[in-house]
């Protein structure tokens, strides 16, 4: 299994560095006859796309995604389908400063150590541009949902910037589109536009929660013991940049309930499936889907490219301050949005698909 | 790949359910002439064991693993090992009752949903009894980790229960092994006793957050992007029964932090390796160790089966009060540290052996 | 994945030495509903089982297979099988002999090379004992298939013994369970008889050639590229102690075809479905079956075990001459018969589940 | 893992069908520092290349490679190399008569029984043309053993054509870059195009016999017992486009030998390593390397697409009758010779990384 690829049945190897001449995705195993072209695809590449407001960083790119295989006469075939992002905007002057000095907080000094050879261009390898390839590769696992799963509605949204949390009681789902940050709540937006300015202003940056809700999910997906959905959610999201936590359902939060206030209680529906009086579990028992919401958090830690003076060291092992210029994103938490939709896009058409190769007999009565 | 196993070079997989003739894990990958016996397995066990005071299930097996294959005069051979333990103890009369019903928080439901079949006996292969084999395939890990990186020690400890946190300032390495919770606050043990005591006299229980560390682990493990050691770490953790939330480093809490607060800063240390401010990044960064300690938590929910009524339904869809007697865990956490402490020497050794087949050259002049 | 496991979504872990406490075979994948016994197994197991008559190994044990895991009243559960043998016939001191010494066309002086660790105990890893997890595992996937491709009939049969082939014109399926090489030939088998006598009083040994058949396979198995059906069976023989050769349909005879005679015409059949005028593509083109006949053929070595003496070397490099003494077998491809039966279920279990997975759509209106 | 992908450390997945915008490889796993550009890798696809002799398809293309990733200053970095060739030649046209026939011999009906879409440009993905991106991807692995294995060599050559093989006794390993059939054989390659040039103008095609050759790998490369070095080489081949058998060391040739014969003795050489009187293993025994030459072949069966007309059906069900014109290779093997290097570069690579991560400890005193 190539260390580059996530999935199964449905499996996204992402490849490309912020300043070589491209990146994308590899995408293996999208059922055949899913209609698509790149159109689709770059709506949610334009969702994700830097420089569109001054809370994202300023680098300007099209991000404009090509699909070079595995689509015939606008449906999939069945083949490996490559989705590749020329990169267009590759200031690397910009980073010849840091060419000798590890940023602290960013894997410059890890990939040093490991392979002994340093892509100084912007991260290379370690930027969060990889994540445009994920994004493009969602929007496949999507078009593929539309077909298999047509209820299958994912949205993500913030839920908390800095220690600043939304208002859970004000929760409206319209307002995600409508704010720079993709938050449900209008006053939270309002709150975190004026306190993210601040920040900018100060050359410093700051952490977000991410919360992705998969509604209309059926039951019965996930497998134990290690083919879990919600481990599967989790791996996902964890692999993201700047991701440093994940929780499922309650999430950390579970380890405060008794098992009475826990069990999301159970009751026949009126259309015959079983409904619940509260979702505890996030819409995974045992690591199979109970057909609930599937509800995952993600918190996403400051970029550590800011203007702040920090100590740090050299290739050399001198001793050295260093201030990161560039174009840098104030709160990537903003970004990570699309992103987590994305992998829960592709976990749960993998984990569709796994469940048809998985179960050759009839399933219970209930689900 | 199986949905049973985990790992990359050294892969796990666990096999068997909670009331059937035994259960196990077949592990591969283990490098040869390592010394390796049962008894050094057993050692492990015997810390998860059940029945060993009153937090913990009254079931009483003496979990006696036995190796089957692998080992040779005392040593691997680099061939598979199998790892069996009977299951001894089968009551299977006292979940008689649960046969037609749900219990809520509990996979009874989406095993019939996905399955179409109902394993009663004691939730089967979703019993918390799985985690023995983890146990087991850990203790491997732990032995082959003491010839590969011999400084590496690996402990795992209880640092919430319920709302109750412990007080980091208080923390002491000494205490874990001293009450019946492994936690490094000495104070904290005195409180939960008396909480735990009570909740389970109520038939209630409780969740909890268990923190794993390991110390001495080279920097240089991990490679990006699906193949992250502390993605890994975090799935590992994640496929665990009953865990809901992961965090490496900061985790959740780093969405607070800015980025000023959130880079630990590097300076050389005096035996030429780079030494850290803090630790915020919980030992990883961009997917790779930086040689700092490796630290993760998480959350481990509230037993389903508690004494306490709750509504469910029936597999005829029928609505009924469940109350599920037997003996269970008032706070299953406790037996997660062992199995989380298994989990990570699994991962670091998979990562060890990856390091080594990934790099062919020299690593960097740090590292 | 496990360098001892085989298959994508059906997966076989084989594990166990020849002279250990036991050997097995855990088995992942396999849908639930199936219903399986111990008893079913064995059936194939005794096939395999040596000291049946004077041709195969003099070992005589009773090869039980236990059921461990995985299969709760009569069906499986979805969960991972495990199949244990226990070895009870170890009579190490046979091969006292060789300890030292490297049998020349045997593992053993590539297995120190490699792991500095020798199991001089028959073989340890390398017995062609480790075939019988196979068999068993091959149980469980004829099992499922009989429920999921009830048409499904996979037979193999000896089709050569040393430089003797068969007479095809004189095939009849009926012959093959009538002699103790399971050849269709019954000419053959009469001739064979007096060669292996021969062959076996002077404490020699040869080779074979086993076909395998699979009729009743649905069109539509395997994918491209890497995940064609003809390279998982090709795979799977050649991974059978002592196979040194794979061939699908005409094998290594199509070099000789010119593209006229290779190409089998299609007509289409009475009830609908494509005929063709000939199978030289062994039912697959372009690494799907077409739905004729899946056929394949290996060769199996000599038993490199043989009382004529050879040149060799010792642990420590010294020249010597070796006579190995013991139970061998003179004809070992007798006992690959049921095994490549048993890997051809596998895979093809394997690729009805992938198809499954594989495919969310309509298929073409043809298959 | 992507049934497009195949490997284990070292993983290539191949994209792209004949007339789409372009074609690749995605390699993953390549170790950091390795000295690579374009150059090196155009190289050996410029001798797969169509076009170059009247022995080979008239399609012309540069089959120019481009870089798009993993690549910095002239090294690997041990991320993803992204590999891609544009097509330019795609004359679409001259296969609009096959749209609705099914070329017998083809997987023209088993892709359209699958997966109920045509592509009927050129065989889409399962044209000869996917080769390109093996080739190129096998570069990437030859580069990568220069560093890590400088004494080995891979050397491949037509050993049959048809009916007629080659004379061993004549082998002269400097004649196979001198005829356009990479052969030893001088008098062979004179004969073969006489024969060869007579086929094509009748519109026929013949099959042929690919011996590869890898001098220099060192013993202990590959594990048992799915993971033996054999069964991947053999898997390797058998997945090329166009193979229907493949053989190690003596093939299935050792059904016809004796023990005696089969056994190659063993002595010691002058270097303190093992020399071998003969090999009939093809330089593995128990699936690991021994250290003398890995010896593989493997048939190509004859182009289905001749000037010959055959009986068929069509789309809908009607009998018909096909010649397909275009531009096709009179003998497909001449071209599989660099793919078969290619795939032997891929194979062992792949265990080298594998044999430094399995084992930890010291290896043996001998290997």
């Amino acid at each position: 299994m190539s260390i580059n690829s996530f999935g199964r049945l449905f499996t996204v190897t992402t490849w490309g560095e912020s300043h070589g001449p491209a990146l994308g995705a590899t995408v293996d195993g999208c059922p055949p006859g899913v209609p698509l072209d790149a159109e689709m695809l770059q709506r949610w590449l334009d969702l994700r796309k830097p420089g569109q407001n001054k809370y994202t960083t300023q680098r300007r790119e099209p991000d404009a995604v090509e699909i070079l295989s595995g689509v015939f006469e606008g449906q999939t075939t069945g083949t490996p389908i490559q989705l590749m992002i020329r990169n267009t905007d590759q200031r690397s002057k910009d980073y010849s400063d840091i060419m000798e000095k590890f940023r602290p907080g960013h894997a410059d000094i890890t990939y040093w150590q490991k392979y002994g050879i340093r892509d100084y261009r912007g991260g290379g390898r370690s930027s969060a541009r990889e994540t445009a390839a994920r994004v493009a590769a969602g929007g496949v696992a999507r078009e593929a949902l539309k077909v298999l799963v047509p209820d299958l509605e994912i949205t993500g949204c913030m839920v908390q910037m800095g220690p600043h949390k939304i208002n859970r009681e004000a929760w409206d789902w319209d307002q995600i589109a409508q704010n720079p940050f993709w938050t449900p709540d209008a006053q939270a937006a309002q709150d975190w536009a004026a306190y993210l300015d601040e920040l900018r202003k100060s050359g410093n940056s700051v952490g977000a929660v991410i919360e992705v809700v998969a509604k209309g999910a059926p039951a019965g997906l996930g497998a134990p013991i290690y083919g879990k959905i919600d481990t599967d959610i989790a791996t996902a999201m964890m692999s993201i940049n700047a991701v440093k936590g994940v929780e499922i359902g309650a999430g950390m939060g579970a380890a405060e309930l008794t098992g009475e206030d826990n069990a999301d209680e159970i009751f026949m529906g009126n259309d015959g499936k079983p409904v619940y009086s509260s979702n505890h579990a996030g819409g995974v028992l045992g690591g199979i889907s109970t057909g609930q919401d599937l509800v995952c958090r993600f918190a996403v830690k400051p970029t550590s490219s800011i203007l702040k003076p920090r100590q740090t060291i050299t290739k050399s092992g001198q001793s050295a301050e260093i201030i990161t210029k560039g174009r840098h994103d104030p709160c990537v938490g903003i970004r990570a949005v699309p992103v987590g939709e994305a992998m829960m896009a592709c976990v749960i058409l993998d984990h569709v698909l796994l469940h048809r190769g998985q179960i050759g007999q009839n399933r219970g009565p209930i689900g």
